[in-house]
């Protein structure tokens, strides 16, 4: 009996202690992400690197030998950036956890695998706000965040991760390791790498430390919900209220998620609306109380059945639960495709309608939430995965619902990425010169293209 | 008598009606720009381009002829980043100047060639804002703030103009014409190529169109004017105010531009200051008044020797004038140099010491004006151009206050950008390798290296 020689020999002296598996059950739930991509193998190994110099390792020992290697945050992307493709190394920075506030400067110093909540808390000890809020902040990570320029609630008035990404530390394919940018509020000193790197979903580098802007806690914010009796009513007072002022938060739900977390929470919301809107302002002082009353008037003048507002806090959080509660609530219907279309927000009613359309045509339950103020919707197709034929179909309308909102000028991803999911429609999307000018892109920095192959291009 | 072959021939027959000139009295004129680089040199001709189509023309005709193209906006540029350089093209949009708001979707689409003024009114006509105001704003085109990502005096609340560009129209070096992004608050197909483009000076690509972000119009200001014994005790109230509030402005004036400002215009300023503070708030309703009570606190409490404030937006644009003065009013006193470093905002009292210290050794007057909440400063080197001495001392504080500002890790420019006057010290700040990953990136998408050449690289 000879033993097999191991390949990753000099990787593993290269790296931490036992940073390095190839044990198949460790393996194993790295293979994929939240997108539960069916094409996920098994990767050559896994590596949890501690430190920025692991990442260098990993990333001198791949050019080295042309291994690909995926990286990976907390594994909680939707779009399957994160898939374990064949032979490949997947890089999880999920133990690099250091942070560093400084509150004086106004910055977050941290590693990527502190998830977006931990950062939160930490900025919040010192009375400062990190707004980004993906739905899964409390289990993402804000390297996965930075590598997805994710985005969230409070988007509609404060922006997305890359507004607040001020520095990057970042490995490249051969393994250099740069810094770009500073704590520095303004900064136009030589080309904005910096924010090529957000969103990049693994594809240019490994992203390794991030300085985040931070801001003054905001103050409580009032809460109004109101039910609609048509979906083109209820985006009528989107248009209405985005006309004149900022609100917080600006959420919408259709019937069929209505429906099911009214189902899962018994919280008496109204059946039979066809819509819903969940607005917030967080307007200092007595403000917020005069804009939720705007809000209200929006609403009503634009047909709303009935408005409910709130200026405390916990009862304002119970409203804004029945939103949170949603893909949940749909989950228990069935296995989801979770998409992430968005289109102007003039075109709202004209996105959601036309999802009513294809469903109804293929015959599949799909339901709508939305980041209405931002245009960035969430249909969530509903299918049974033991019924072939309905998934299928649920994936015939996952394509469909793509291609209405490239049709209505919109994007197939508003905060998820495109990973590898999506990638079939973002030639769609963007047209053959942008494809060029990215592989162009790509090729600059990822010559031999091992950083996350499959993904995005 | 033979006629001079026209070079320029196939290029003419390509372009709009009289859009290329080769005339040496209009030439002169776009020569430089506000630079006044010294080693600007007569371009081979001009073109003033009135379509995207005509951009695309000089682009082709440009790759075949492999002939240098430097774009320009208004001429505005203050780092010589429109310097023509030899045997080039100028290319002008100032000429491209259509544009559409869409007051629902709550974008501006501008060419280049209108002025930041021109959106901010178009804008406010559908009670719309663009935030960017760069101090030029009444003559500086907003094809040049995308190009070089300009700032402004709201940009500490309200972001810079790569925050509010949604999408761009850019013709790469070869003629080909992309769009990138569309109107979409929220979208994340494909690599940030919009904000690659942000920022990156003509040497990537030339801006045809931009699709920029709109806020409702915010709304009047409180103004608060503070002088202070000494630029420690205006900076520390400036980390105080930062720390729980965010002003709408937050400037900051030394003893040598208040000076300047009330020789000029007499307005009753405090020459014994050592430092003032211009603050605004434009909080909604009655908070705008207790914010601005907070600021002044925050400027008592660290020892200012009196606090003005007005709620009356005539006296509070009066109070502001002393500011927007203070460039003019330091420029009677002899020629300038522009400096734009910026530093993390606690290091502000370092940066402005050290200045003083650098001008004291070289006997060169240096008047410093900051966006003080960004920790940008702009010091203003005077000197005489028919003093040769006191012209290469001039340079040489130049350069050692860029060296100072990189060594308490700022930049070297916060919203001017490198142009051809900083590109020396670019190396110096961001290093060998980033200056490596920037060449890559500029090779991938200038292969012939005809795009603004010799700026920021």
């Amino acid at each position: 009996m000879t033993a097999e020689p191991d390949r990753f020999a000099s990787l593993r002296e290269a790296l931490s202690d036992a940073a390095l598996t190839t044990d198949p059950d460790i393996m194993q739930s790295y293979r994929q992400d939240w997108a539960r991509d069916p094409d996920a193998v098994l990767p050559a190994a896994v590596v949890r690197a501690r430190n920025t110099e692991d990442v260098q390792a990993v990333m001198r020992w791949a050019t080295a030998n042309r291994v690909s290697v995926v990286p990976r945050g907390a594994g909680s992307g939707l779009s399957g950036g994160a898939t374990a493709v064949a032979d490949c190394i997947v890089l999880s920075t999920e133990l690099m956890r250091n942070f560093e506030i400084d509150p004086v400067t106004r910055v977050a110093v941290v590693e990527p695998g502190l998830l977006n909540v931990e950062v939160k808390n930490a900025a919040a000890e010192h009375g400062l706000w990190y707004p980004p809020d993906p739905s899964s902040f409390e289990m993402c990570s804000i390297g996965g965040n930075v590598a997805t320029n994710a985005g969230g609630l409070c988007c509609v008035k404060y922006g997305v991760t890359a507004d607040y990404v001020l520095a990057l530390r970042v490995v490249l394919s051969d393994g250099t390791a740069v810094r770009l940018g500073g704590p520095r509020l303004k900064e136009v000193a030589g080309l904005s790498l910096t924010k090529l790197f957000v969103g990049s979903e693994g594809t240019l580098g490994v992203i390794t430390e991030a300085t985040l802007r931070l801001i003054p806690q905001q103050p409580p914010s009032c809460t109004l919900v109101a039910p609609f009796p048509s979906v083109q009513s209820a985006a009528d007072a989107v248009l209405a209220i985005t006309r004149t002022l900022r609100p917080s938060m600006l959420e919408f739900m259709d019937r069929v998620s209505i429906g099911a977390v009214e189902d899962a929470m018994r919280m008496g919301l109204d059946r039979e609306a066809e819509a819903m809107l969940i607005v917030r302002s967080d307007a200092p002082g007595d403000v917020a109380a005069l804009e939720i009353a705007r809000i209200s008037d929006a609403c009503t003048e634009n047909g709303a059945d009935e408005v409910f507002t709130t200026h405390d806090p916990e009862e304002g959080e119970a409203f804004a639960a029945a939103r949170r509660a949603a893909i949940p609530a749909v989950e228990r219907l069935g296995s989801l495709l979770l998409e992430d279309v968005g289109v102007p927000v003039p075109k709202l009613p004209a996105l959601v309608t036309g999802i009513e359309e294809i469903a109804a045509r293929h015959d599949v339950m799909v339901a709508v939430i939305a980041h209405a103020g931002d245009g960035n919707t969430h249909p969530l197709i509903v299918f049974d995965p033991e019924d072939t034929d309905m998934t299928a179909r649920a994936h015939l309308v996952f394509g469909e619902i793509m291609d209405l909102a490239i049709g209505l000028g919109g994007t197939i991803t508003g905060e998820h990425g495109v990973g590898r999911l999506k990638k079939a429609w973002l030639p769609d999307q963007v047209g053959t010169d942008v494809m060029a000018l990215t592989e162009r892109i790509k090729t600059a920095l990822d010559p031999l293209g091992i950083l996350n192959p499959g993904a995005v291009l």
